[in-house]
């Protein structure tokens, strides 16, 4: 079993960006704690960043066959990404949508996602502990997925 | 640790009600389940269900002092309870709010929470699966609380 | 054949109430008259109203085996409740929504009705008359759904 | 006591259009079913049809002292037709409006009836079973009236 | 002259709940002050408060006949319930709808009231005292009332 | 110098339609005053009236190298014609829209025109007056015309 | 019989404000053709015109007693003022809306008068014409509520 | 195969209405272009054109059996008719919508069509062209849908 | 302890203005009451009145200083003036918002407040009454302004 | 004679992605289909494709002075881009907007075009046959452009 | 070279009026500012300032023949005042708005300006700088109109 | 002092795009200006240009500890990015946003700017002089944030 980990625009950021929104984590500190957890679970992890949405979109693509799972945090592109709804409809991999902060106590905009309709399920509000809470759900998507439905 | 969950309307039905949408297994199967993994995790959960407001908000009142963190699954109230979302700020209590169904697949008012701007997070789509992420999500900030923050 | 005539907030004033608007019968009255009419046609009926949206929940959940067709009156409730749509469709017997008043006629927030969409049909603007044909329409329906549908 | 059942555009297709929505009767055979049932009711009605707006018009003005209620599905035209809803204010004739589906369970678009505000009531979803009940309505519409209000 | 004070959900937190928002006075605290200022202006007041809509319901229409002027905060109601707006406007009492907050300083959805059209006037933003000039303003009412309009 | 005066649905019954709203007098008698004071100014005037859209657009057709002005009442077609806007742009001719009755203190769809922005003026709320006054708008705005511009 | 002109904030530019959208005639020109028009008419008038929407209230408020009919064209303050809305309908005396441009065929917030509501009616798009064209409909309006209404 | 080209309200008037809009080809001539190159393609069309919306309807049913495909040129109905947007959708035949000039380019409310959902396609903007891209759409579809699907 | 009066547009009417929305004391004779309250309390009131915007600003600003608590009845302001919500801000003198009618029970557009949010609180629908209790009310937050917070 | 055939985001999936709503053929093969006709018709024709909004509105500045028309399918671009919209009308070359499938038969943000307001016009809802149409709508709009206009 | 700095209400409180949003400097003391460094580009300026939005009017049509640019502060007029924005048009000297504050960054209403459209740019966001860059603005606009556009 | 002069979409063809509504200028000959100007006051500064959304989010993100001020003309970005909003929020230098246009005076979209809300200010619509003024911004925002703050 394999996850894919999509990070969209400025999450290359984490840990220095505004951290009372964000938390204190950097992306790479996030993935080290995923990495552990995916390693007890017996699951493989990547880790994957792009401020370009052309290229979240060859990302997703290239994903097919590769891997049984994509934990997408779309970031700033979450309400504003008809191509990336659509490479993720198109992919045809179940995708899961992640959040560090609570979109909803936020701008208005902010709680509008163009891609949530064709995911799986969404996670949001738990900082870090959204890509681990994303790992645990993945693992169930892909269980699922694999025992027939 | 103690965590109360808290299940609105018509989930009482669960199993038998539209089971394409909101799964086959019934709100005590999901419970003994969620309550194994709570055993394995050394925290302590209770199930609450009502079909209405008024005693909703009477649990989560009930709730301070007596419990950690909610995982709240408000079902038909979401959309539509100024009440409930009072409550959950008034309690001082860390909430989260989840669906078994992805609310953003489906009919267009069921998209806007009023109870996801007091919560800490959200996770939704997962079917009994949401109750589980949301046990794990409940754990993580119960710890960060008492850690300080 | 058995019907249930399910009456919400307010309901129980008709008579009293602003009857310029509900007319002069006292719900009792309008049993009466659905009563005669029904004992006609051979077909049980039962009256049920209450003001609160989680009673109507319940009655709803309890008509499960009992009854062939709900007639509903949701009043008040008609045009903020998801609970009790979410339990129209849980449900699983066809409904029939009523009004008393024409309520297009009225201010524009009566105009949208969260619960005609999971019924069958509509009936409203007749006063009394809305239950009596509220009787009919469930007939008609019931005897569609048991010949096969 | 004679009723008019007025019918709007495209209800001559009625049978062969969309059966899965609008039933398998013809128009023909409507009008024969509500035919028998309004002799047994000791009524006369007729049935009018026409796929133009202004012919609908002239329609319900010619109705002006020879019908004592006007039955009106006004199909295609219930969405977009103010000349319908002065015709049918200006004409003063007691009207109820019907339709074969449940238009809230169709387009959004559907929803909205600009005649509804100025009938006494509406009836909706009942398939063929609308004319019936539309009967129903009708001669206790005529009964009221004659008898003062 | 008898009052009645309505108090919807989560007004029997008062002076626990945010009290930034509103304000340190218990609902027990506050009813004593009213009561004290009530007797010195010689009107009886009865304090009620519920957290469910329906409960709220019946104690409004209870109140026909035992009380002249209904003081209503109704909280979490206030932006939600038609069945509350039905009851005020079929109890025939008049209602005076009081807020401790100023709700057109909070959120966008607290500005709007469904309650406020079916009442005489308003008050809010006062804290506790909105219920002191709630009852000056029920006097008021009841003796405009009882002298004639 | 001639005038055309078109009348779309529904006026054909003027004078015994809702004269609260529309006045007491006949689209004859109107048109009888309107010719008595054209005389007087020394111009030709021609009335017409249909209930059918598609015979004014007809017509606005026909009036093209016969009229100089068209004075056009289009009634409950003034909100949801875009083909009679459409005809009154193409054929050439200025055009005036009047109306009887302030539409801007009836119901809200009466208050946006789709004729209006293709019109050089609008007269309205002076029952048949609007008629006269259309008649010396109309003299205007041919004479202008006439003069250049 | 008297008649008041009043004008709203720029109409004092007319001649050299935009012609192209306002016309080449000076307020004061436009004044001396409606006197003209008025003594053949045998009525007297008099012309006011203020940038303030706090002296349009003032003249609006001094006019009772002294004028039978305000001719008004509110220009800028049209779409923006309320407490201009309140002196007509305070004032008591009939009130007639004037604007020389077609405001339907300019910019849409144009569209929208907040004072034809509380007039009698409204002529607009004739230019300097819509003055003479008001002065003809005061004169109808005065007759008429001399003659009783 | 055999093709309709149905017409709306005011395409009669092609060549000599707003040529800068819909150019300077009369229908006529259009037929005549698309008559030709159907000759070359093998395939039979007829034009129809009317001002009313009931004609077009009762065009489009009677089309049923007699063609294979319908192009059809709404025009000024485009934006305003459910009637023959049913008409489409009950006749069971293959519709394109075309249009003269690019909607989108126009006023907003010409942007939205009523008919296009239930259409396969449409084409727009490229004047006379759009009736022979219409003539070689119609040959695809009807191909298309002869080849099975 | 003094307190500003400050009345907007037509309030120098009220008595003779629509005397069955807005009563039938004069603005003179609600001062006197006012007065003799006050005098009774032991503080200073001062009244004004303008109908004009820029006039209420300078008052509002020259108020600062010398008052200690404004009652505003901003009028048709109400809904149209940032000037003056700015000066309210501005002004750092706590201010409470009053009108005569219960503007929910109005038009729409008088149910949107731009003063309320800046204000303190709101006092509306009980005619010269909300005067008095605007009085009370501002004497309750003089006080708690003089305690401290 | 040249033109460009420009692909947005996900195209290069076409054959695999949803083949229900896209077609079974893949870009290649389209890109054959319409080489070969390009020659038949004797014109140049140039594919691209790109997932990046960026490499794309660089494609339509490269394509001037190379290209007498751009076909293009913006795909999810169509709904969010500003930027190909001014790149478009920066470029100055003739373009035409195709989509494979009827964009107003899917979800309503599929309806609104940014792009189309800048095009000649649109074809769209024949799948690979829309590239056919583009093609030859490619072919008139070159032609006429060339003959002068 | 004459420019005119026009500033609408509670722009004369500058420095003592929240200062955390307008900064701590006077009107009096940012016109010392510009008048300095108007002095060193050889320009003239002059300031005026008023609460009153007749008044403003006022000042923009004296401007004309005196003035070659106006930096215009609206202040709360900006969202609000349709008589401004004809009077910028109105009197045909190139106008700048400038604000304090960024709007873009406060209460939504402040984010629409009426003035902007008929102004020739926006500075704004700058404290007492956007007058500093205000007048390098209206000098760039000076030079630019009288070299000849 | 170092200054970062950012350009968006299609803003590499200024001079032959549109020059009525950008100008004639290259970006070139602007820089050339922009350059001159910034060594009178001794400040440095860079230009940089992407038709990429993701390179434009990189290029900000790489400015940290690079620039001072970011001179930010998004260009078609302003209204539909997210991604860019973000990066300009989190990299923490203050930014100022710059059009070459009066983007009030433009279609409706252009008139949101999603980037505004987290700059420091914004300067419109002086075309070139936009990007001199904006150095002059940039130097005053810059001057300040040195100066504390």
């Amino acid at each position: 079993m394999k996850i894919l980990f999509l990070n969209g625009p400025n999450l290359n950021l984490l840990g220095s960006r505004e951290p009372e929104v964000y938390g204190r984590l950097s992306l790479a500190e996030i993935e080290a704690e995923v990495r552990k957890r995916a390693a007890e679970r017996g699951v493989e992890v990547e880790f994957a960043q792009s401020n370009s949405e052309g290229v979240l979109v060859d990302l997703i693509q290239q994903a097919r066959g590769r891997f049984d799972v994509i934990v997408f945090n779309p970031a700033g592109y979450t309400h504003t990404s008809v191509a990336l709804r659509d490479a993720i409809a198109a992919c045809g991999i179940p995708a899961i949508e992640i959040h560090l902060s609570n979109i909803h106590a936020r701008e208005p905009f902010r709680r509008e996602s163009l891609i949530a309709p064709v995911c799986c399920g969404q996670v949001l509000g738990f900082g870090a502990g959204s890509y681990v809470l994303g790992l645990e759900a993945a693992i169930m998507v892909a269980g699922h997925n694999r025992a027939g439905n």
